[in-house]
């Protein structure tokens, strides 16, 4: 196989997407093999977009035929897991958006792919800035209206989506902190269920994750904050990093690790201190600022090159399954630490939290429980 | 009486900005009565700078004496509850830098009298940004390096300064957090204890507030910041607010509470938000920026003045006593949380409190227990 070719799952304003990033040549090995919709209106659009591309009316006969190699969901999260079963199960490589744990494939974590993040990793992964003491990130860019849960009826249910703004809107920043600053060995979260907005689920997330040794984590997201804040701030032993609006990174690297300099001050030069003497010297800390512009469909591009040069010839994921369960993990933990009232060991049971899941979709009584 | 005759127990940093910011004639209704200091050499230098006040080797020489009206006490941290009882019984009006619970009298919340808290302050009761949602205050601009802790014995131990950073430094915004935007109704706390000091007592501190029909309050605060953020964002059903470093004021206001717009909106609507419209209107936010700058001693003089005018004529204190019990409160709530790994509801035992932080001095066997 030489190229890939992608069957899009859905042809709404995802699927569109990402049928105009492939027809604009930004993935190199792979092509648009078909798009799949129930609504015939959609299919039509389609045909007109892309004359030469087969549509069908029913994934079933799209996995059924040999028109495509690969697939990328852009459905009801709810029905992620069982298209993409379907498509695995059928042998097409699948992409899906949002995964569920036990599910083994590449996973949209497109905000792996942007420039500003991968610099950052690179940066904290070469261990130039020491080890961490604490991550705080407020992502409250998320605002969606209640028009937005009126769209369907599965949207923001227990049942029909599993959760709110943890599962929906904020899993790319759950996922890049962990990617960044590692995985906690306890959350402690405090969840908004139904604060501002009329649905069953979070729509304000406060949370706090142990990392281990004294090191810790705090993050902030809501749906509901018209003017949202994007701010992320990780202090290091020898430097300090603040990443603004995921655009602006202002990096203040120390000449040496805080605590080494702050080991060799005495009560006599603590005293120049509060007289407003700089006493680790003016070089102690040097700034950088760093702006990131993105590209429109860059991200995304980017993900799907790779998912096709992983298919191709073997080439690592950038966000393969494994991978995403870490960020689907974190979401769960603090889903539990909200429905238990404590703090949560990162060794959880799933069952355990399955079980409390499955308490609120009995009591919503609008779709089938979770297998436990 | 017509003018306040103020004595200053411990003549070192602090009694002598408090000595400067009396002989400025900064406090109207309060003249320097006396300087207490057990140092000879402080003694000496108090008579060199101010030749015409009497000075004092002892407090109990100091009370019994009829130089003073009323006393600021500025010796170390374990001794005040001991001097604030003896001044308090000798008849003498009493203020002190921090306080203990059970001891009532005013307390030097300086950051009370500053402009920009108290324009806040004005703002979130007059009730036009409507109910609070969260706030999330980092307040790491308290460095402290090594050698501040080797300054004496009783300093950043369990027995002699009861914590640290939260009884030291962070009083002055756990103070504000409650001032401004309420007491909470629980408390998790994550505190490290010497994780980047070589001390007993916590030197990082990350805390979720939980104040009562899904609101929440975040609190960051550390010593180990040499390059701190002083950063708060209140966010509010009419508007959202960020200050930073103290210093300069983001308001931004809303048309109308933020989901009354939300809910008049559709799927419709939110489709064109989701291609760029700005559904609620360009005047939906309004914006306006203050910055404030502060004035040498302003602060401080502010409060002597409200203390004397208080003991002149009754004037309501700025910070009484019973405030200031709040601000404890909330650092022994923090301090048990973190002892008992879990959420502590404020209305937490005392002695549950002393019990635990009573245990940590015997394991430091330097001091003695405090009285349960």
């Amino acid at each position: 196989m030489d190229t890939v070719r992608l069957g899009i799952i859905g042809f709404g304003a995802q699927g569109g997407y990402y049928s105009r990033i492939l027809a604009a040549k930004m993935v190199p090995g792979m092509t648009l093999g078909a798009i799949c919709d129930i609504d015939p209106a959609r299919r039509d659009a389609a045909r007109g977009q892309y004359p030469d591309v087969t549509t069908f009316d029913d994934i079933d006969a799209l996995l059924a035929s040999d028109a495509v190699d690969a697939v990328v969901t852009t459905v009801p999260h709810y029905l992620h897991p069982e298209f993409a079963i379907k498509a695995l199960t059928a042998g097409k490589h699948t992409l899906v958006d949002k995964t569920k744990p036990d599910l083994t494939f590449a996973i949209m974590f497109n905000q792996r792919t942007n420039p500003l993040y991968i610099e950052l990793k690179q940066l904290l992964d070469s261990g130039e800035l020491g080890a961490l003491r604490h991550w705080n990130w407020i992502i409250t860019t998320w605002w969606r209206p209640q028009g937005y849960y009126q769209q369907s009826e599965w949207r923001a249910t227990w049942g029909g989506e599993g959760g709110g703004v943890l599962v929906n809107q904020a899993p790319h920043q759950i996922d890049l902190s962990q990617w960044l600053c590692g995985m906690p060995k306890k959350v402690f979260a405090k969840l908004g269920f139904g604060f501002r907005r009329d649905i069953a689920v979070e729509d304000e997330v406060v949370a706090l994750f142990d990392l281990g040794g004294g090191a810790t984590g705090s993050f902030t997201t809501s749906v509901h904050d018209v003017k949202g804040t994007d701010r992320l701030e990780i202090l290091l032993d020898g430097g300090k990093i603040v990443v603004d609006n995921s655009e602006t990174v202002t990096i203040m690297r120390f000449r040496e690790e805080e605590q080494v300099a702050s080991a060799r001050t005495t009560p006599e030069s603590t005293k120049r201190l509060f007289a407003g003497e700089n006493i680790l010297g003016d070089d102690f800390v040097t700034t950088e600022t760093k702006t990131y512009h993105s590209v429109w469909g860059q991200q995304h591009a980017t993900v799907l090159t790779n998912f096709a040069a992983h298919i191709l010839d073997g080439t690592p994921l950038i966000a393969p399954g494994s991978d995403g369960i870490k960020g689907v993990r974190l979401a769960n933990a603090m889903h539990l630490s909200a429905f238990l009232g404590a703090e949560v060991d990162m060794g959880f049971s799933e069952d355990h939290f399955l079980h409390e899941l499955n308490a609120r979709i009995a009591d919503e009584g609008k779709f089938d429980l979770q297998p436990e």
